[in-house]
């Protein structure tokens, strides 16, 4: 096989990881093996930045910031979420004909996946030879074909965390129910997650609601009350893409028309805890991470973010090698302990398709997950560490 | 003086913070070098423990067991919020008598500091020895008579961490504004640490309300603006305590009456990202990180927390010593560099007493505070690290 000379050009899509970056320097230092890429470019703010030809030259970065960048959550180029529409992918190969972009790594979920793929077409319908690559990236963990994606272990960690130590809060402060807003759309991975959290019998996340099982506001509110029946307190942990009994996102129905009362909407954890305030009388509250989810320093997973760094890597070698219209994958070897190998799916099986949570690991009442998950997700977060308790001996009455 | 025998208990009030255990473990370690002390034990669950004859035996507990407590965010005892009323001070005392409580260390903030004068003053009125020791703690730095309070400087440090990191990500994947809520009831110190996240000129928060400032919708949407152009994209970091210009909670008036509506209160970021919206068109969110701000186990400053285990071992020495009815307080001492001493505060200048913000390191826009917060607050947090960016050296244009 003849060698493809020409430029390399990265970009991410969507809304960053805590090892996006990772992926990012894996391309760089995998690029400097291939002498056939002449130049490294990325793209500023994400697919904009090629159709603005906004573009930074990765070559002239400094290798010890380049290992800083590495290990730092976020987009160091910039990312953007635009739907590309029809005349910007005429744009984008003029401007890879304009730099002799010859490799296009582009780092995201399914639709940057499905961008890479029409972008890839069309260069291949002009007669323009280029190698397209996805890298895959989501919190999610809703890509086809990969074990996991690379941002989902560390998202996950930060959610486990975050429930272990609310629920802390409210064990240690009992009287209150706290319901915590978990990111994630239609995919209730993350939330799912939140079940490391727990190693003794009273530990939250006391239930867990996934958008993949329909809830109704009853059930939800039988749900907690037994649970603060039991403990004296009750910690939830809910996807802010939840859905209620007729499909549609949950708390809609319970949220006036008028005035400001609509704005409640995107607010889920919210109108949870004032429906339980309201119909249970019991004291609420919300908790709602937000982006802190997945962009915390403090909560990166260092599988996640070695396989990341993997994945980047990956994807120059299998360009290099020939190949186009692939994403790299990860996959997990069969047998006992934790091993990862990366492999490659076609971007046609990956653009646009959406990995739901298994049905068949969410508990049948519909309010936690099953063990058979936590053996999946448990290599991928790394440890989750308790927190230690007193022995709390008591003292014998004398009144 | 002779020596007082007896027993001593610890109890914990009002929310936990992330070195509440380390006062702790401070009195578990001093209490051993003084054998007039006969037994020590816990209160669960804060006075109400005291109330209902809840104690732990603390001498039962493991020395190794005890260290990792020390390091852990939450309260080991459990806490409460629970408004004493008068009959329940009899009841105190009379616990006190059945297990010769005769030292009594109550950690919490300035409420829990009026209750521990109170018993102390009806164990003096009823000629029972007693001495009464407050051991400060509360996130909120509003304790009057001490340059800091243990809690504070951790929480801090969540918080300057959440903006950075918000930040980034709003930066990276700019066209939006994030509204980021701060805990605070009166006081607006934690907001006013959001700060400490800055390093770039660009960098969040590019606004931080304090609730010792009044402020108008009108002029926050005006400052929001403001920002968004100059950068497009903009985080606000506000104290949930907010005032509008009438001094009322603030949202309340933007808030309709009928329906649902009125449960947007208690949700102010929320409240202000939907007026973002509504009246600038600007996409906006909001983040509400909530309990996780004194709960974190991520975020712990080892100043804050050696401090704290400071002022638990402050407490028994100054018992010991003969003194009662006074509050362990941090002293900073003159000169450069940052030193620490303890002192103590008579309890009645600290009981209900609530130091606010000054006046004089607000800036007088009301948006922002001033650099001699700044090197007030630095050595209470540790350091906040910045998060490193890419040279980003542009490719020339060619089309």
């Amino acid at each position: 096989m003849q060698k493809l000379r020409g430029t390399a050009l990265v970009a991410h899509g969507g809304g960053p990881t805590a090892v996006i970056n990772a992926s990012l320097v894996g391309v760089i230092e995998e690029r400097s093996r291939h002498d056939e890429i002449t130049a490294l470019y990325g793209a500023r703010y994400g697919i904009k930045g090629v159709l603005e030809e906004d573009l930074i030259d990765l070559d002239r970065e400094d290798p010890e910031l380049i290992e800083l960048i590495a290990r730092t959550p976020g987009s160091a180029l910039g990312s953007c979420r635009y739907k590309l529409k029809e005349q910007d992918y005429e744009r984008i190969l003029a401007v890879f004909r304009a730099h002799n972009v010859r490799y296009f790594f582009y780092t995201g979920g399914n639709d940057s996946m499905d961008t890479t793929l029409k972008v890839a077409r069309l260069a291949r319908a002009s007669g323009y030879e280029l190698r397209a690559i996805g890298i895959p990236k989501t919190i999610d963990n809703d890509l086809a074909e990969t074990d996991h994606c690379p941002g989902y272990g560390s998202a996950a960690l930060f959610y486990a965390c975050a429930l272990r130590d609310i629920g802390a809060d409210i064990r240690e402060l009992p009287g209150r129910v706290s319901v915590v807003e978990v990111m994630g759309r239609n995919a209730g991975w993350l939330v799912a997650a939140t079940a490391l959290a727990r190693r003794n019998a009273d530990d939250a996340p006391h239930l867990i609601y996934l958008p993949e099982r329909r809830l109704s506001a009853d059930r939800f509110l039988a749900d907690v009350e037994a649970v603060y029946r039991r403990l004296g307190y009750a910690v939830v942990a809910v996807c802010e893409g939840q859905r209620d009994e007729r499909g549609e996102p949950f708390g809609a129905d319970l949220i006036a028309a008028d005035g400001f009362s609509h704005e409640l909407a995107g607010n889920l954890a919210h109108v949870l805890s004032q429906l339980i305030t309201r119909r249970l009388k019991l004291r609420a509250r919300s908790e709602k991470p937000g982006l802190l989810g997945r962009s915390s320093a403090a909560f990166v997973s260092p599988s996640d973010q070695a396989e990341a760094r993997l994945c980047g890597r990956e994807a120059v070698r299998a360009a290099t090698a020939g190949i186009s219209e692939g994403m790299v994958t990860l996959v997990r070897e069969a047998g006992p302990g934790y091993r990862i190998e990366t492999g490659l799916a076609e971007l046609e099986r990956v653009a646009n398709a959406e990995r739901l949570f298994p049905q068949e690991w969410i508990h049948p009442e519909g309010n936690d997950v099953l063990p058979a998950f936590l053996e999946y997700v448990k290599p991928l977060t790394g440890e989750v560490a308790p927190r230690p308790r007193l022995r709390a001996v008591p003292v014998g009455r004398r009144l």
